[in-house]
């Protein structure tokens, strides 16, 4: 039996939102490796293995897959989201370059999947819809200067940004200290989205200008938009929709 | 009969890349509205009007889906990829905001689909593995100014670059100009991935260093992704896999 690892994006939540593609690679794996619960979204069944792990173990957790896989395995490894985007793909392609030489020889693959912040962008309306970027402000694999630096250029380039791991319990002062940057560089009506565990029974949308944005609307299942300056809250009858004009004049 | 309108994502072309959601919004649709390769997509069946307009007519057609969705219909409109990115979202909703009222009190909801960044990033490995920017390189809608100041930021603030609408017939300066930018802003290893029509039958991925890249290798179904300075190229057995860590040093 020849073994495999697909490195696979199960979307933001709802398995409606999960491709096809990735629902085929879980239909032939012998094995599903990844955080507790993304593996927890995987259906059990007679044959398939779900090996768990906690968070920030992620190059232990990839040289378990490509371990199994070296055995013979067929392996799929979970994120949520896409795989490529502040996900396990990078993960595991630095460990096979530290590994074994056998571990060039396997058939590795990535199958993306809908991020994060595409997700909150379509409940919202279309905030990304002119140029933008996406910053992890997570500060365990970089320095925070060089967060404080991407966020200012960002804010000059007058990009949409969509913010990844905007706050958890032991680093809250990293989102406090964006909104800070933030009220230098941008006119108090800036338009913020807060969106909560987009697509899942928790979702929780809620768009305020940078006046009104506080630190606690924002935790570890939330990704933050920030609109460019031209930005809109177009009113509807049932709920406002956020989005960033296609045209920009000189 | 109470008509919606649907704004959905069919992703970069293989039919195993749309979402189950953008499935079931096309089994329930009346219509389906959209440019013309779009349109071509879905599938015919008794009952389903389909209408392809031309490239160019965002505005236009953003219209007849809304006048379709007010005399009741279940309208879906596609877009290549996500909706959201660089594609019908935000045109559906300046028509929304510059039309009649009655619109905005239509069942109006954005399916969000595999943008064509994503799926080049996970067939080439995972450059946008960490900060990332999306610059759509046209001009009919911005000056070139800006786009030549947020590529600017874009290299000064080492983000990985996804370049959409890199190269038509009628602006082929625009990417030229481009890597000339980057040749001034970057070293000439610097890594940069052509992925063309990925996950369709004329899918081609290219990846060279900036010294060696080219006006001829983009073209308008080609997304361009341009590596930080850290992204590596991780010789494999079968093909090589472009991966930016998720580490960066002081």
């Amino acid at each position: 039996m020849s073994g495999w690892v697909r490195i696979a994006g199960l979307g933001p939540g709802d398995d409606a939102l999960v491709t096809p593609e990735v629902s085929a690679a879980l239909a032939e794996a012998t094995d599903v490796v990844g955080y507790i619960p993304y593996v927890a979204r995987v259906a059990e069944r007679p044959g398939l293995t779900l090996h768990s792990s906690d968070n920030r173990v992620e190059l232990n957790r990839a040289a378990q897959a490509l371990d199994l896989a070296a055995e013979g395995r067929r392996v799929v490894v979970v994120s949520s989201g896409d795989p490529g985007v502040f996900a396990m793909a990078s993960a595991m392609f630095e460990a096979v370059e530290n590994g074994p030489a056998t571990w060039r020889g396997l058939d590795i693959a990535v199958l993306p999947g809908i991020t994060a912040m595409l997700a909150a962008a379509a409940r919202a309306g279309a905030p990304l819809g002119h140029d933008f970027c996406a910053i992890n402000l997570s500060d365990n694999l970089k320095p925070w200067s060089l967060i404080e630096k991407r966020l200012q250029l960002a804010i000059a380039g007058d990009f949409a940004v969509a913010l990844y791991n905007p706050r958890s319990k032991s680093r809250p002062e990293g989102f406090e200290k964006t909104l800070e940057l933030l009220r230098d560089g941008c006119e108090p009506e800036r338009l913020i989205l807060f969106a909560r565990a987009v697509s899942t029974p928790e979702e929780a949308l809620r768009i305020v200008p940078l006046a009104e944005a506080a630190p606690e609307m924002a935790d570890m299942r939330t990704v933050v938009i920030i609109g460019s300056s031209r930005t809109r809250l177009l009113e509807m009858n049932s709920k406002p929709m956020l989005y960033t004009p296609r045209f920009t004049p000189e």
